[in-house]
């Protein structure tokens, strides 16, 4: 740290994301809620697009390609679309867009890190309300703490629940200033608020290509509202926030639909199989519509499990926030990994019992 | 624009890049200073290595791949260099940082007409000291400013010329907050002053890989700095904020620094041809260490010039600011490129004299 940095920078901590293994390590990774499936076979159609003119131009600034068949595909016009350096790159636009000093971040917790993070670097300490043991929505909590902007991922993470799009609708109904929704695990869910920023001026839908479509490497985000505010919101963010090749392959990737929902459809099915079988083993599992689980065990003390696991290069993720230190948050891996998980858990609960 | 944009940003401007033809028009285009000739062959041989692994996960959130490549280019540690989406990231993330309401940000004018946006979007109006015809460094005053953030761009744009190291070490000295010098365009020049960071504390350089590696597609920039001040900067920017791809791609385009240096010499060879055609066709051009060309003629408008080169699909830059108004920025092409631009500037001026 250096006098020169900002002094409401100096003491706040900064984000740490997930640990990430070298290339070719034989963990297994259960801890950043990676796709375990590889992106469309289109996506690597697109990859003998890249030629020399593309690399050595500046790209479109507006990813119209990329817009338009986003477009397409949610039955909306391009100008109800933003694109951006990952969904992580538009929370930060929208902080800097929508938050001043003298503003409030708010959103219930515990939630994704980061958008307490990216309150602080904009020098705001976030309002955060608490979300019950069942993780449901403190709508009028969250109206009456008038934020700026206030935030809820749907669905959750950690907690990889989702919150009815009634209760989402009443919130914006509610709610002063800007209301992000963001859905990085809508595609592991069983619906979609995005409905909502038709009859709802002020609502930001937040998609990731991260999740769904096995695109975490390439970095690409969108915003989905109304032209006015992704207006906003194009205003702030740099202009050429997302390369040509990301524009290239992510605009493969949203269209083909058909290979998203099935890679969705198996992490669904080995997510219920997981479930099953971590409650066999006497572990609490909440209802998850996402492609990780939270879970907790009577006996287990969990970063100590975690600690257990990494050391057998299992990669799984705690955070150290109220009401979730004792939990463990598990990517749904392949089936093999996930039961590679299970024999693990069984011999650490055996050696439990039998200490 | 919508009520909920902060105060100080629903007046500005915003920033307006230049023109992006779509791909596979036929224009010749010199207006936004990319590389005419295609990056590395090696860059061609890492896009065969992209697989599903590398796509699916998370990239190194340090890029350290790249990093390292880069620190045997400069002979530097890994530490003293971070990365961010484009060096337009970087100077971005260097307001965050150090840019705070009742701080200024200074730099001499012309210059990159990104600094006043960015400077604008953090609620900050710039201090901005004229440069002499000459583009000779306004030391002092730039000193006296006292600015938090200082920038100077060497080689600068849209003027071309570069500042001696030893003025700009001399700004160094004098300047109390951070001193950042752009060095966008140090492949197509003599000297760069990548040698201060090692004596001074407050110094960042910041290089791309879209001129000199013809890579502007990528959106790949690094800052060179004290350790220091690179985990200040990496407080604030995003985790993720250079994708996986543009790690591999870019890691293997600066290690083929002989492709790099090849081409800056064709380039600037080119510059040298066309510099003398455009002064024999009366122009005044001047001294560059770009691969561009600031130039005027006392006979031609400058804006209706760069319309009528516009209307037979040849792109060139016009800048609306004082002291540049009445003259046009020409990037460098392939000299078939620049012979057909030579020939338009004949037929406007033989047209012009006969009217």
């Amino acid at each position: 740290m250096t006098p020169f940095l900002r002094p409401h920078l100096q003491t706040i901590p900064g984000y740490t994301p997930g640990e990430q293994p070298p290339p070719g390590s034989t963990v297994i990774k259960l801890n950043t809620n990676e796709n375990p499936y590889p992106p469309s076979d289109r996506v690597f159609e697109a990859l003998q697009n890249i030629d020399g003119e593309l690399l050595r131009r500046y790209p479109d600034a507006s990813a119209r390609m990329f817009r338009e068949a986003a477009g397409t595909v949610f039955d909306i016009s391009p100008d109800w679309i933003t694109v951006a350096n990952g969904s992580d790159d538009l929370l930060s636009i929208i902080m800097r867009a929508f938050v001043d000093a003298n503003s409030k971040v708010v959103y219930p917790m515990p939630t994704y890190v980061l958008y307490r993070t990216l309150a602080q670097l904009q020098g705001v300490q976030p309002c955060e309300i608490p979300y019950d043991e069942s993780f449901n929505l403190p709508i009028s909590q969250l109206a009456t703490a008038d934020g700026a902007v206030t935030l809820v991922a749907s669905p959750n993470s950690p907690s990889g629940t989702a919150i009815p799009i009634e209760q989402l609708e009443k919130l914006a109904v509610q709610v002063s200033g800007v209301l992000v929704i963001d859905e990085a695990y809508v595609d592991f869910a069983e619906s979609s608020a995005l409905a909502l920023v038709r009859d709802h001026d002020h609502v930001i839908v937040l998609r990731t290509l991260s999740k769904g479509y096995s695109l975490a490497g390439l970095r690409l985000g969108f915003a989905i509202a109304n032209p006015q505010i992704i207006q906003d919101l194009n205003k702030v963010k740099d202009s050429y926030c997302v390369d040509a090749i990301a524009t290239l392959l992510g605009t493969a990737a949203i269209q083909d639909q058909d290979h998203k929902n099935r890679n969705a459809e198996r992490v669904k099915r080995s997510r219920g199989t997981l479930a099953h079988d971590l409650e066999q083993l006497g572990f609490r599992v909440w209802p998850s519509q996402t492609n990780f689980l939270l879970i907790q065990h009577p006996d287990a003390k969990a970063l100590e499990l975690q600690q257990w696991l990494k050391q057998r290069n299992i990669l799984v993720r705690h955070f150290n926030l109220p009401s979730v230190v004792d939990k463990l948050r598990i990517t749904v891996g392949t089936d093999e990994q996930n039961a590679v998980l299970c024999q693990h858990f069984t011999h650490y609960l055996s050696a439990l019992k039998s200490s």
